[in-house]
């Protein structure tokens, strides 16, 4: 990576982010019946990494979340979720930025607070990614949707971030997909089953997953209008408005 | 609360704990009819936190969660779970330990690494309060056991990461049940269904949750033993051994 005013100033920790203390966001890309993640190319190296950076000393960590993706990868108004955080004594010690980056043999990198053990919280987005273009930022070349089955060498511990990640999209499916606006306003039941086949990985029976859906009570159907045709067009529902839950 | 060397070296940071990074456990008791949150009082106040404590340079963040429970409350072998990272920007700017703790006014505090912004783990377990016996440590004089309807002044956010947690308990009873040990090896349904009411908060209609956990594929059925006598014993029931998960 070519050194630059500011990278300087991020090793100085001018922006005076909080020491030790990271965000990663997997972004998870559906479309049709793939399902993909969102990875950037460390500079001139053959290392992948999540979208991530650093807090603000006076920033809550979801808007800094926000900021990181926008700042990294142009994606704007993503649903984040945060899922877990990694805090392993180990984690930020493999396939560090200093084995990666040209410079990261240099007393300056090695002694800079970038090079310190980071404890990281985790988020997750899923997206339509035949709807979005994200353009990498001046710490990464390239930006590119991968197979979560054929996924290149990545930095620190962010293949298990994103295992982790899929773990717990998989697990909250139910309560969780309503906020990702994956589906348009109105859609039919073939098109719910399909969008959680494809984030499942396994094919589901359609009678058992409509009576599933239909007893959860999250779906509102749309009645018919009368149209004067024959009316083989099949139902369409819409989310229910979530209800705030009370201790 | 009176000063001591213990806190002098704390003061200084003379552990070497991550600045700006908290752990926080929500300790929740069940016995018979009853859930409780387990809350340490504030030396000398009427303010209440929960069992928390700070992670150190070399430490990871799930080892830490346990050495800190143990040493302030004194809880051994406790299946912690990791919810939620609470990082608002102003969560460490109510009710602070400067306000409440006798020195709290001093400069030497005001200017401590103890009185800056904290960014804090939560993590939650589920014991029998009635098997466990908690003793406070030096920074507390008080471990008592509250009903989750009757809290008391709290510093910081921590009602809020009750709230939070027992939301994260209530959503994942059926993943996470298996992992607390809070029944006996074998139990019967009624049992299991006295546990989820108490958690839940509200009846369960008896032969719905039968269907629902054996649907669930978790547990698995004793068979009864011919003992000779009229067989009116209710089935036994055992949780099934985990299985990985793979992507």
């Amino acid at each position: 990576m070519e050194r630059n005013v500011d990278l300087n100033g991020f090793l100085e920790n001018k922006q005076n982010f909080i020491p030790h203390l990271s965000i990663d966001s997997v972004i998870f890309g559906f479309h049709q019946d793939q399902l993909k993640v969102l990875l950037l190319r460390v500079h001139d190296s053959g290392v992948w990494s999540l979208s991530g950076g650093f807090v603000r000393m006076e920033e809550g960590i979801d808007p800094a979340a926000l900021r990181i993706l926008r700042e990294r990868t142009g994606l704007e108004n993503v649903y984040l979720e945060q899922y877990h955080t990694f805090g392993h004594e180990d984690r930020s010690k493999k396939n560090t930025l200093a084995d990666i980056l040209d410079f990261g043999h240099t007393e300056e990198f090695r002694n800079s607070w970038l090079n310190k053990r980071f404890v990281s919280i985790g988020y997750y987005a899923l997206v339509d990614f035949s709807k979005v273009n994200p353009t990498p930022d001046s710490f990464s070349d390239i930006a590119e949707w991968f197979d979560l089955k054929d996924l290149p060498p990545m930095i620190f511990d962010h293949r298990e971030m994103i295992h982790k990640a899929l773990e717990s999209l998989r697990a909250n499916l139910d309560t969780k997909l309503v906020g990702f606006n994956l589906l348009p306003e109105t859609f039919t039941m073939p098109e719910l089953q399909s969008l959680y086949e494809t984030i499942l990985g396994y094919p589901l029976r359609r009678n058992n997953f409509q009576r599933k859906m239909l007893s959860m009570d999250i779906l509102e159907r749309i009645e018919k209008l009368y149209t004067g045709a024959a009316n083989k067009a099949p139902y369409l529902y819409k989310f229910k408005a979530p209800t705030t839950e009370v201790v």
